[in-house]
């Protein structure tokens, strides 16, 4: 039998054993719907038509735990628009994720949080924010959403190049998480294994974009790892896909693939002991 | 005569000299505003309701040089406030700038800027954005609005307690604005006194928010400054007011004292020498 000491350096907690620690509600029930479905996969949504993005969540729906959107690329947005995704929502088993990296201070996080045109309070699980305007910005924003169960995600790390969540920027962002882990349910991140200290308590969650299953880039500094890079290496839990499903002729097949992808390399992580 | 040595470490270059060094078309524009109406005041119109937006428009319009909006905490949105709100913008001879915020990588505010429900560059005069993505988020902007001759403030430094653009952060943002000055108008500051070097380049503006005529804070984390202090002792070009005005009895008296306050500040500090 093997010692202990041949652990490797990245292995990590299960996801069941993870859902244990979560302080987060909505952080849960993210384990639960991962482990329920065998997906640590996220589609991002990012299409401008609401019919697109109700076909693409009928299509992707089965193979993903969450679901990403940019509510403010859509060229209209209606109160039925909302009753349809939260249905696909519910049909398939998924989180709906409104990534709208708020970085504003509190008093106008909170509006922005709940009210406007999109209310995105209202129909997404799980919202992002950035850190740069100080800790207020989570209290306004668990001023919101703590009370209804949400969850927030906070941008540790981002995939773009020559971009500033590097250094002490990263490491008062995951402070900030572990102070506030009721509400807080995990980050967007990049390299959590390299953090000083790694990825921080279990209970949080490491969601990664910028995964095809192609490395490279775009022309705007977007930059792309690998699922098995991005899990085996990085340490993220959850891989954020976007361009390489969406675009891909057959969407469910491809989030199917990246699916498997993830989820194989989620079990190599916590196997490998 | 005094002489040249008495002239103060903050004393600045009049609006006149500095819109000669403007490279950004809207930048010009702004100084041009500024010295027309002896105005150096913009009003956030942080309302929610668009029938209070266009009120407080109408009512502080001729003694603003900006008028700051939010547009996703209005209630409604349409072709028609939009037009509205252009309406009162050449009626009073303002510039609308929609605080965005922009904080996501260069591809996805491309749509986030032209697209969406808002179409955000198609009335507005001005946004902004966080460096926090890297450069690829002014590429990405650019490529929407420099054609169209609307400028860019980057977000140098916030007014929140604990915010995090600070040194090296800050520095980078003003690397950034000094290299894309065509499209960069100017900067959200707080104290460019005290940078290491100065201000930077006269042709950008410093913008700062959180002013009040009484100094204090708010219950998440903002902080507020007098313009005498943001402007004399800061560096500020241009302040920022949100409540101290709208919520004031009569926004128009409060518009006109701290439009008062804020141009006699700015003389002040080009003829102390």
């Amino acid at each position: 039998k093997a010692p202990a000491s041949s652990k490797p350096a990245n292995a990590r907690l299960s996801f069941e054993a993870r859902k244990a620690q979560a302080q987060c509600a909505m952080g849960q029930r993210l384990f639960e719907t991962i482990i329920r479905k065998q997906s640590n996969l996220a589609v991002a949504a990012d299409v401008t038509n609401v019919a697109d993005l109700l076909s693409i969540a009928d299509k992707v729906g089965p193979y993903i735990c969450v679901l990403k959107t940019h509510v403010d690329l859509f060229d209209s947005w209606s109160d039925s628009t909302m009753s349809m995704l939260r249905d696909l929502a519910d049909k398939h088993d998924f989180l709906i994720f409104e990534d709208r990296k708020f970085a504003d201070i509190g008093n106008t996080v909170v509006g922005q949080y709940k009210g406007g045109i999109y209310r995105i309070a209202e129909w997404s699980d799980i919202t992002n924010a950035h850190m740069v305007p100080g800790p207020g910005i989570i209290d306004g924003l668990k001023s919101v959403g703590l009370s209804q169960g949400k969850g927030l995600l906070l941008l540790a790390e981002m995939s773009s190049a020559g971009n500033l969540a590097q250094g002490a920027y990263t490491e008062a962002t995951k402070a900030a998480a572990e102070a506030n882990s009721d509400f807080v349910m995990g980050y967007i991140s990049q390299t959590p294994n390299a953090w000083p200290g790694g990825p921080g308590s279990p209970g949080l969650i490491h969601m990664t974009p910028g995964v095809q299953l192609l490395a490279g880039g775009d022309a705007m500094g977007q930059q792309y790892n690998t699922p098995e890079h991005v899990i085996g290496v990085n340490g993220a839990d959850v891989i954020i896909v976007g361009r390489g499903i969406i675009k891909a002729n057959d969407p469910a097949a491809s989030a199917q693939t990246y699916q498997h992808a993830a989820w194989t390399s989620y079990q190599k992580s916590i196997t490998a002991s």
